[in-house]
């Protein structure tokens, strides 16, 4: 048979077992915090029609997509969750119940030009909340406590979310007299920390017009920096100049208010007049989420507030807040990083079963009451010598190995070995089970380890 | 703005929000019960290189593939989970512990004709035991113990797994002289339950050139029936006479000698010589499953044992063992036959917290109170009409609203709703965590009901 070189595609994440097994559990995570606050499960198709994904158009999207026809269909692969949900809640309005909220982990598609970290097919971890007409504002207080909830599930504490409310910027450059370049000024404003305030200074002047006192002025502004009362002083200085000013400033103090009742703790939140999102989509609240410790990945967790989900699918204002996690590219910079918790066991089974006998069916009934116990466990039927199946065991890195031999049988137990540490004890199989998740519990440590 | 009408393409499944917690529940119990049995989470890409996945070629794949050119690449989506992980297993040789064992739920993707029950884009959810040269019996014998917990976690008892073996029926064939039309046999045998022995005799006959005896000895081979044992004994009486036969009776009689150490019973488990499974690639065991009290379903767990999972990728014999689970199409008919159990509650949330204060921060550290509870808690922040909010509760299906007012406040306590019943209790918050949990845990019944 003539033998074609096996490959996966550039740009497509494909994992090994024990990766695998650590990319799950941060899923996990993330799927039980999201069903925690009342987010139902959604799943859309990968392919939709090419007409309606590209209703808005235009740029980058455009360039990127997988489209393709079939028989006389002009498909494509959807390239953010965001577009399919637009597409879901206008389809069926009448069926749900408003504000709706969602959650959907799934893969999306771009067709990006291939670079190290960067992925053609990758998982986002969205959440949002639609209203139908409105939607109040505790919504977009509560999404920080969500956040808070889903990185200290990974285990992190080293992080901060990032909270700002585009009202306060377009009510401050209306103040200016520059509202007409509010999308350029944020959008070169968002550059601050990648290029400087002395850059940022000067392509306001040079390319977006502005005098050089504006562009001070505008510095100034978000230059406005301390803890969160603080920041809140001083921008309550600009109130009662500008209507959109004075009601973005009311929503971000009602989004900080309640902090605390929410369970998040100050350090991990800061209103930070720099974020600004650069997509013209967003109308309120705003957020960034970045780890102290490596600010060189970025925002790992983004979003805010939208005034108009489903505009190009449905007559109806849908006003909405939502997140997102880049999930693949997130995984993969913690593990280039070496942040993935070592300790937690990678393996497929806690246990493997070595039967030792040429009669298998003691070990399978044993390998049923470890099972019936709680653990995941294989039963290795293999007829090999007893040092390739330890072998075999170390490969897989199985936390324990359970033998039962003749001995074992007749005197009603199993050998139960720590493949880490070489002990060895002979337990009933009920005991052993016990035993075992004992072990296992106590190595029960965060999935990220800071450091 | 201009509306396009949105839509999802026709043989794509989009579920409602109730619908797909009905479905995740199902996806959760086959990770579980895959998970137990020692096998690892894999993840391949949706889109492969076209040369790669159609390495075997021809036939109706071909046809119904989604196939694409990107840029100069030539791809295309899955069509199953097979031959993704043949490519896998070829590409990560050197890096798998063997016998590799993993499971995938995920979606595939098969332009069929739209119709009725057809999908797709649809989710296998399959297991496979890969060897290194060689793969022992006792693999082949653990598959409908896996079998038998899967649908067993489902809540089902009144279904049957089938199971053949491919070596007895080409072996019966040579005694038959009838080797070269083995396949074609077979193919015309595996039709018997829909078409009849009448029309099996004729298509034998007719088509396949066979003689008026050698078509009676077909049929009553296939037609030997009865308890495990009544029908192993029978076959023993054509032993001695072909080797291959000898070989497949020998390993139909491991598969069925340790059932009830496996802890599968009798009737849930026959051998059944008609099952033959018309892919080519299988060389053993085969296993088909079906739901007693819905034949029309057909098999809903179909698998086997094949020689060569990954010749067109790699020189080395990888022999194995795998089933599949049409899970869409299973869940699909499970809803239409309205089998999926009504009781579960199939609402995003357990509870729905209604703050009915000005101040929101007692209602928003309630309901952090009934999350580290175990609850998946709501909080509804809506200016509304206590009706509308009542109505939003039960358009959602939310088992309980939690109330809290000034009067509660005052008290120390929450007022809990049970929105099936009515009836309302004044709890302390942590106290209403538990009460919710343990009238959630009295209705946990099965996923699927038999009736």
């Amino acid at each position: 048979m003539e033998i074609i070189k096996p490959r996966t595609l550039s740009g497509f994440m494909e994992l090994l077992p024990s990766k695998q097994i650590q990319f799950e559990r941060m899923t996990e995570i993330l799927r039980k915090t999201y069903a925690s606050y009342g987010f139902a499960p959604l799943d859309t198709p990968v392919i939709e029609d090419a007409q309606i994904l590209l209703a808005k158009g235009g740029g980058e999207t455009e360039k990127q997509i997988y489209r393709f026809q079939k028989g006389d269909s002009d498909l494509a692969l959807r390239f953010d969750l965001t577009v399919p949900l637009a597409k879901y809640v206008a389809l069926h309005y009448n069926e749900l119940a408003f504000p709706f909220r969602r959650f959907q982990i799934s893969k999306v598609y771009r067709g990006e030009r291939a670079q190290r970290g960067r992925f053609r097919e990758f998982y986002q971890a969205d959440i949002d909340i639609i209203g139908d007409g409105k939607l109040d504002i505790l919504n977009e207080a509560e999404i920080p406590a969500i956040i808070y909830n889903v990185f200290r599930g990974f285990g992190l504490t080293r992080f901060q979310i990032r909270v700002n409310n585009r009202k306060i910027l377009n009510g401050f450059y209306a103040m200016l007299g520059l509202s007409d370049k509010s999308g350029d000024i944020m959008r070169t404003v968002d550059k601050l920390d990648k290029i400087g305030a002395e850059k940022v200074k000067a392509i306001l002047t040079e390319d977006c017009g502005l005098s050089g006192d504006q562009a001070e002025e505008i510095l100034k502004f978000i230059a406005i920096f301390g803890s969160n009362e603080q920041v809140l002083a001083d921008l309550e200085g600009y109130a009662g100049r500008n209507e959109v000013y004075d009601q973005g400033l009311a929503e971000l103090k009602a989004v900080t208010a309640n902090l605390s009742a929410f369970g998040v703790p100050e350090q991990n939140f800061a209103v930070d007049l720099t974020i600004a999102r650069g997509l013209d989509y967003y109308t309120g609240t705003v957020y960034e989420t970045t780890l102290l410790d490596h600010p060189e990945i970025g925002s790992v967790c983004s979003g805010g507030r939208y005034d108009n989900l489903a505009g190009y699918y449905i007559d109806k204002p849908l006003p909405g807040v939502g997140i997102s996690i880049g999930l693949t590219r997130l995984f993969y910079v913690l593990d280039e990083q070496n942040l993935l918790n070592p300790a937690l066991p990678t393996a497929p089974a806690d246990a493997l079963v070595l039967p030792m006998t040429a009669d298998p069916a003691p070990a399978i009934a044993l390998a049923q009451t470890l099972r019936a116990g709680g653990l995941r466990v294989q039963l290795y039927g293999e007829q090999k010598k007893f040092k390739q199946k330890m072998a075999y065991a170390d490969k897989l890195g199985v936390p324990f190995a359970v033998l039962l031999g003749e001995d074992e049988i007749a005197a009603g137990v199993c050998s139960v070995k720590n493949m880490a540490t070489g002990e060895q004890v002979k337990l009933p199989a009920a005991e052993a089970a016990a035993y075992i998740q004992a072990a296992l519990a106590a190595n029960n440590g965060p999935v990220i380890l800071e450091q």
